[in-house]
């Protein structure tokens, strides 16, 4: 055993126990809490297990489901940056890199690479992984928020331009959930929860 | 798309969002708050993957991941039983399996037998991802704990025979982590933080 990697290893394992503080801003079911990233997390990566059928093109499951585990894990120096927040996306990216080089700098090099490559990989919607991840980190919060009568979209005042910029790409990695998604969308501006506009 | 097969799963995954609620004793990092049965899911399937080079046995790492990821799901009926109440053990195993059957009951007949048989084996260590699982689902507490000075063992006036009958079966999953959390108990046993007896 090389203790100096598995001291690394320890030492990136401890450091992302800090996403289980970043809200985001989807409620939990029941008209709950705000969820946080961790939570998130979890939920999309078995998501991806139990809709792997879904997927357009043949995934490693394994793959898929540690990129979700860790696509979030800069927020913990860039903070949340909510879907729609037009202001924080402008510095959303140089903030995320700037977090990337920290924090998958705490693990052995040949880790940091593979850990830095997944979420490169989950950015650029670059390998069937990273499409059916994103489709699935888009799908989770839906679902939540449908739940709960769609009081996330009525909360920020969403409209439907919004929604369909974040959506535009989900049929990338799954036709079927994609089109779930369509669905649900335009039940919401039917219901008023959606502006459209 | 067979709608009623889609149908069952959402109800599954929406089930599931119930876990983010359930309390354990281990808490944060930094003298944190408790931690929920989702957080210590997701922290723990991490681990799986980024520490899976340790595992006795070659593991299919997805697999193992997604046992990480469910085995708790019981609990959202049965409740969290902390690993040292004796009392609460007694009818874990009847209150888990009542549990298992309601849960995942939810969700099409395949997965319904996929996932049962994947919270059946790493309730029993019958295979290498369940025996690999088991030790993280020990180690990552653990970590926590020792990350706040092993306070969550002092509050419980938790003594080593409680936490040796915990630990006896890591090295079934892996050698090197169950050596180190060895030297972890010795260490928090000098300090006190474990009752000599």
């Amino acid at each position: 055993m090389d203790r100096d990697r598995f001291e690394k290893q320890i030492a990136f394992i401890l450091e992302a126990d800090k996403e289980k503080n970043i809200l985001r801003q989807t409620h939990l079911t029941g008209h709950g809490r705000r969820e946080n990233d961790a939570e998130h997390a979890w939920h999309m990566a078995m998501m991806i297990w139990l809709m792997r059928e879904y997927a357009n093109e043949e995934i490693d499951v394994g793959r898929a489901m540690m990129m979700a585990l860790i696509h979030d894990i800069v927020e913990i120096d860039a903070g949340d940056t909510y879907a729609y927040d037009a202001e924080g996306a402008k510095t959303q990216k140089e903030r995320e890199e700037k977090a990337a080089d920290r924090i998958f700098g705490l693990l052995p090099e040949d880790q940091k690479k593979e850990l830095r490559e997944l979420f490169e990989e989950f950015e650029a919607r670059s390998t069937p992984e990273a499409r059916f991840a994103r489709t699935m980190d888009n799908f989770q919060p839906i679902l939540l928020n449908c739940s709960n009568g769609g009081s996330d979209w009525r909360e920020h005042g969403v409209c439907l331009s919004q929604v369909m910029g974040r959506h535009a790409r989900n049929k990338e990695g799954s036709q079927v959930i994609g089109d779930y998604i369509q669905g649900i969308i335009d039940d919401n501006v039917r219901r008023g929860n959606i502006e459209d506009r």
